[in-house]
């Protein structure tokens, strides 16, 4: 995150979650019957041990680029945003360290630290905006014998906008806020808004194939990537800046939700759309969740396809009313619909599709809830440490399936994780949404909450983890959006295949023989 | 081609281009000074040289599946309809012609091969409609003993259809035909209708990344395919039937486009569509072909996309208008629409569209000769045996580029096919048409029409597709929906870079080591 972010948490040191709706959430999870501890405060960060990199070599680093060995700085270059990372700090599980962190600021010192780095049998870990929640930005060294942490936030230029292609040429440090308000001057938006936008970057969209909640209107970081420029270790592959072609295995596709593990995405051409003028949202109640999925596919499929669509189950439907301080009985489903477009067009699809849900028994409840589901949105992150702070387990998992297959990954998940709790003999909620819905099916967005198990806070995630994904890769993917980092590498075969994995780490070894890049990520399986 | 088709031309042997439209054709060509020689009576079919293969080894590849040593058959299996394989036979270049012809009619049989190939240094290549346009067909044993030509025309089965997730699973074999005909019964479609749509197969139009031309609406068979499996020499990859994913670089997008190279595409899910109950055409005369570019891409941008649209040049737009019995004279470009759906949406749609185009100094002529065009698309490639027969050099060439680079690659690959005209001093015509328009680009496709060059007709084509290939590479992408096959091997290395093919051949080698899939194309240039 943003250089003097918190390191045990998300976003800026002044920025909190608000206390009023961190109440309603902690009245409700007592209602439920899950133990809210006393909040503790924030963790001390473990001094690291000291740089495995020798004086010499600091210094040819600085030949090449900025670069910053500070006890302090390694650390916060050492986590990303997972449940595990943050965990970790409050716990005291041991932490890797990386030996420097480097700031390139052009391609050119990229190249260098790649050079330098196959050279002296060093790794490298690429860092955009530091919020990878599944471990992606651990310091782990592989087989050599130091690794340099390689945080790109200066490589933040748009370098060309393509008004009649709809084009923009942007390096890959760029965060999410800086990309948006260079294309807003020109009339235009990427409309790429995952979770993280605020302090994520281009980079890290493409390396983990992200998707943000417009995704409906302006689709996933694969859709809008049109060219890719990644610096591996034995050279540079920049795809060609064409709408289309058939030119063999598509390439880009390789690079696309390479997590570090192929070499470093520097820069890209995105396609961008014309700013929306208008926008609006409305927030629906509905009798029964798994039907509610199939009203939403008849939406879809029937070509009413809104920006964005949420279904809530009614455990999640009970947490955002009572956020929202409304009464939380008997709600069922909760569906959220946001369209934009031009003010003509948003109307006549909200028309559309209000009608088409009311005429299901939906009951249209307007759209100030909505506005409240934007800020929660972007800070139920803010919300997690707090979370974390009063011992409790928070962790999310996000699953897509075919239309046909998602009730009963709906149920089968669920039923995982309460057989969980049950098991440990310990309460838990487990919320769930539908986000990202495609003609085929949709993705599923699953919240854990469960007290911490003093003494086996690990052993407690890896069991509901595991639970999870198998129900999860019984009929779904291992994940719709937030990539495999460490946490899912153990599952990748069960994903790809026997041949599947060994063709994609022929990839890998092509451009990177040593493991340098990334190492123990994605594809490794741990290190 | 279907069996018993025409080894020298396309389609059933009583299946012929319209003699009026013909000489049409041939009058605007003498028109325009192009030689037009007498007609030639079809090609003798060389006699094959005896098969590599053993009585012994012949007798094991038929305890695995059905196998034709036939020397016609042999021939027939040994060549696409690219200008070379159809020119070939008429000059009598030489061809090497297969060793047997397999007809698995199970994926338990594509796996007999190949292990059987495997085990005995055999290589294979796979066999769909037999309708590439780039030599990806030739038998070429690369650096083993023999070949045998896969012809999958019995995995022909559609084994399920999925009306919730809109998805249908077929066997690779299945042709465009046979595939529409299932589909109906359900009120589906697939929406893929690229020009060889009555003779080549789903395992072809995925092994080429093909387009059809109402990609407008229902996409490139990119977007179609949700997932695929693959029967290579170390095992099969059978990808995850999900809607979307972020598990790392995308395994489908590597099957995609694989002409063959990394084993045999036995099998796809695939999204399909409602079938459109309405459909409406229109054809508009526009006094400026640049321009007509830029009216298309604001059309585009501006959020009328039509299921089809197809922009012609002047030379074009004559070649047309005269088939239609039109004056063609003073008809710098001509424009023709499609929209597909349900009617109120396909009307409301043609009007905005007619109207853009219309208030830019369009003239609407109306649908008639829109439905000519229709029968146009499936006719030419019987159009091009006629032209061959009468001594004309017909070649085909297509690329897409970015909306800004269209008008100069337009005129740079015009000016480069010219030049070697006037080199040769010889007549030539150059027609160009858009088609697949994208919100960033469009593609360019060429016809190119000249009088063969006695004894140097080889070198000729050369010179040719050399020219317009170099000025296609300064902007455009090698091939928009042909693929590569051999005739564009030699220039993948620029389309994707000295690493970029590096990675793309290490991913052939972790699935097909010994190199029996498809000798020599693709990622081979030659062999």
């Amino acid at each position: 995150m943003e250089r003097g972010s918190k390191p045990w948490g998300w976003g800026l040191p002044g920025e909190r979650y608000p206390r009023n709706r961190l109440d309603r959430v902690l009245n409700l999870l007592r209602d439920r019957g899950i133990e809210v501890r006393e909040a503790r405060g924030p963790p001390t960060l473990p001094s690291p041990s000291p740089s495995e990199l020798s004086a010499g070599e600091i210094e040819a680093l600085r030949n090449i680029t900025a670069v910053n060995v500070d006890g302090e700085e390694r650390v916060v270059h050492s986590l990303g945003k997972s449940y595990l990372d943050l965990l970790g700090l409050r716990v005291g599980l041991p932490l890797v360290v990386t030996d420097a962190v480097a700031f390139p600021s052009s391609v050119k010192e990229v190249k260098g630290l790649v050079e330098w780095a196959t050279d002296r049998g060093v790794s490298l870990v690429p860092f955009g905006g530091g919020t990878s929640v599944l471990g992606g930005l651990k310091a782990w060294k592989g087989r050599h014998k130091a690794v340099v942490t390689v945080d790109l936030r200066r490589l933040n230029r748009v370098k060309e906008v393509d008004e009649t292609s709809m084009l923009v040429v942007a390096e890959a440090g760029i965060r999410g806020p800086e990309m948006e308000e260079a294309l807003h001057s020109h009339g235009l938006t990427l409309g790429h808004y995952p979770q993280s936008f605020h302090f994520s970057s281009l980079g890290g969209w493409i390396a983990t194939r992200s998707s943000g909640h417009l995704s409906g209107r302006f689709g996933g970081i694969e859709d809008m990537v049109q060219a890719v420029r990644l610096v591996t270790p034995r050279g540079e592959i920049e795809t060609r800046s064409v709408p289309a072609r058939s030119t063999g295995p598509e390439l880009k596709e390789m690079i696309i939700g390479s997590e570090g593990s192929l070499g470093f995405i520097v820069e890209a051409v995105l396609r961008v759309h014309k700013r929306p003028v208008a926008k609006e949202s409305r927030v629906l109640l509905f009798p029964d969740f798994p039907r509610a999925l199939d009203i939403c596919r008849q939406m879809v499929q029937g070509g009413i396809v809104p920006a964005m669509i949420r279904i809530a189950d009614e455990d999640e439907a009970s947490m955002i009313l009572a956020l929202a301080g409304l009464e939380a009985e008997d709600v069922p489903a909760l569906v959220l619909l946001e369209f934009h477009g031009d003010k003509r067009e948003v109307e006549a699809s909200m028309r559309k599709a209000v009608s088409h849900w009311v005429k299901a028994d939906a009951v249209d409840i307007g759209s100030e809830t909505a506005e409240l589901w934007e800020e929660e949105y972007y800070g139920a992150p803010y919300l997690r440490d707090d979370l974390l702070d009063r011992g409790l387990l928070v962790e999310t998992l996000e699953t897509a399936a075919n239309w046909s297959d998602l009730q009963d990954l709906y149920t089968a998940v669920d039923d995982a994780l309460v057989e969980v709790f049950s098991r440990n003999r310990i309460e838990g909620l487990v919320l769930c949404h539908l986000s990202h819905a495609y003609l085929d099916g949709a993705s599923l967005y699953f919240t854990i909450l469960s007290p911490q198990l003093p003494g086996r806070e690990m052993e407690q995630w890896q069991e509901l983890k595991e639970a999870a994904t198998e129900a999860i890769l019984q009929r779904g993917t291992l994940s719709h959006h937030h990539g495999i980092g460490i946490d899912h590498a153990r599952w990748l075969r069960r994903e790809h295949g026997e041949i599947g994995l060994r063709a994609l780490r022929a990839l890998k070894a092509a451009v990177d023989p040593e493991g340098i890049m990334n190492p123990g990520k994605l594809l490794e399986e741990g290190a």
